[in-house]
């Protein structure tokens, strides 16, 4: 009630930078807060709306706004992020971003996250560290990591940091990016393995993770093992894809982070397209949450994590921060 | 270019609060700028994606994204602008929002406008403007402004400054407050008659304007004058509605701002539902605008214009401040 108030009076909104919020990063423990948020979004309490989106075509790029709310919490959120591809090359991040607190009981603006695109990139490492929770096989002895950007670099960190993986295997389109990739994580406390073409990878690994923007498969049914888990997160629009619709097709688990949003983005609408997969095959990330026995059953199996990316997400992280800001400088 | 240099340094965006923004407002002749929104728009030369929307039950809100760009600008943006009724009983506004302006060659966050929706009422009276002044009759005796709130006292005040009527009409549900109006305007350089009921507003006005949140008719055909204009503004939803919808079936002349949007919002909407209008019927106000013989013809006519709000409005106000506040700081 004195929050309450005390907010009532100051009605302009907290400005969090970006070196505010990664002070605030470190002292939450994500995994549990998103796992809640899927969790919710799959039994139905979130209000979660098709995403909206905006295409530019010279330069190209592509701005993505993921807005909605979970029942009976406090506030509702909206998520501007874009890639501007060619940013680069004029010493600008691609991904930029920003997104936004407001209450549900008035509509009154309660913070603004001047992070950039960067909350987008911890909240997809988070789900993708989630899957491999869940689905990963009980024995894991090399991990790889296809692509070799942004969200490559923190899959390496974050799967040391989680699972203590000590062998894991890049590959890269580019193999001159895969090189500096390594380069850059010499700190990790893991081997890092450039392989030299995606099939050595594939042959090699228990689990993979894809992060690239590839729009043809760069992961083969016929190269996997066969009892390994695969987290395809790159693809988030209708015409990126990463597999080979046959792994979605011959896979034993195939969960999706949405259903209703796999209708038109990512792995699942591809194979969809291609009659390799429906509905009923699948499972809901929040639905194995809640119930893990929903998971691998222990044999060998090829499974399969397809995640575009849902507001939940943004909303148990942009909360997350802002509460901890918020209670930190109480 | 040197602009371009000194914005890739500084990627903070710009935080213009309401004080820095009505100051700049003053200086910016917004009924050209807007109507160039409106032709851009119906000349098919803006991306303005369908209207993103959260409903929320208890209290009772409602939330609007509205995004877009004009090919060839140089800004993308985004309004989230919200109404949640039962915040006046707590001393706040009603109407809550924020616009946002993005580059659409970098996806870069140029700047934030925190308006808390004043923008927004204030594009929405330019555009009541804008249909006054294509599509009044010659002689104005009386002009009626229905509804009592935020909008029906700026619908006063730019009455008076762009057409100088002398002779103003109101009315409201609540006749209370439709006192209150008259006695807050005191000022304006007009007489303000406050009508016992609808019918005299309506018996009376060679233009009526209605700004209010009903959800049931508040004007009849019946008690129309013979030669009149009628710009309805307050229902931007499926279910609110002001004008019965015979009005829109007799009408000359029925303008909307955006022929797509009224298929599911405003009266038009509501009228097409009846089977009272189609699309065909219709002119959108950026074509009367691009060509205003496409208005009144000099008889006796009734001509009405529905407006549910589009986001060139939005992207033409919100970059029109931002470029004052740049030129005006540099």
């Amino acid at each position: 009630m004195s929050i309450y108030f005390i907010r009532m009076k100051n009605s302009k909104p907290s400005i969090l930078h970006l070196d505010q919020i990664k002070s605030c990063l470190k002292k939450v423990d994500l995994i549990p807060l998103i796992e809640e948020g899927f969790v919710a979004y799959s039994e139905g309490r979130s209000v979660v709306p098709p995403v909206g989106e905006l295409i530019f075509e010279d330069p190209p790029g592509d701005t993505h706004i993921k807005y909605g709310y979970i029942r009976n919490q406090e506030y509702y959120t909206v998520k501007i992020a874009s890639g501007f591809y060619n940013n680069p090359a004029i010493g600008l991040k691609a991904s930029q971003g920003i997104m936004l607190i407001f209450s549900q009981s008035t509509g009154l603006l309660e913070c603004i996250l001047l992070d950039g695109g960067f909350l987008t990139d911890i909240r997809t490492v988070i789900a993708s560290m989630i899957t491999i929770k869940y689905l990963a096989p009980d024995e894991v002895k090399r991990v790889g990591v296809m692509g070799t950007g942004i969200q490559a670099a923190l899959q390496l960190e974050y799967l040391c940091k989680y699972f203590k993986y000590k062998d894991i295997m890049i590959w890269g389109r580019d193999k001159e990016k895969a090189v500096d990739l390594k380069n850059k994580m010499h700190d990790l406390p893991c081997q890092i393995h450039v392989c030299k073409d995606s099939t050595e990878l594939a042959n090699r690994c228990d689990v993979i993770i894809t992060t690239t923007a590839s729009d043809s498969p760069i992961l083969n049914y016929k190269d996997l093992r066969p009892n390994v888990h695969i987290t395809a997160l790159g693809s988030d629009t209708g015409h990126k894809v990463e597999l080979d619709s046959s792994i979605l097709e011959r896979s034993d688990i195939v969960v999706s982070d949405s259903i209703s949003q796999s209708h038109s983005r990512g792995e699942v609408f591809r194979a969809r397209q291609a009659g390799c997969i429906n509905d009923t095959e699948m499972i809901e990330l929040g639905q194995l949450i809640a119930n893990p026995s929903l998971g691998r059953k222990g044999g060998d199996e090829i499974t399969v994590a397809d995640l575009t990316g849902v507001a939940v997400q943004d909303i148990m992280i942009a909360t997350a921060i802002y509460n901890h800001y918020l209670n930190g400088s109480e």
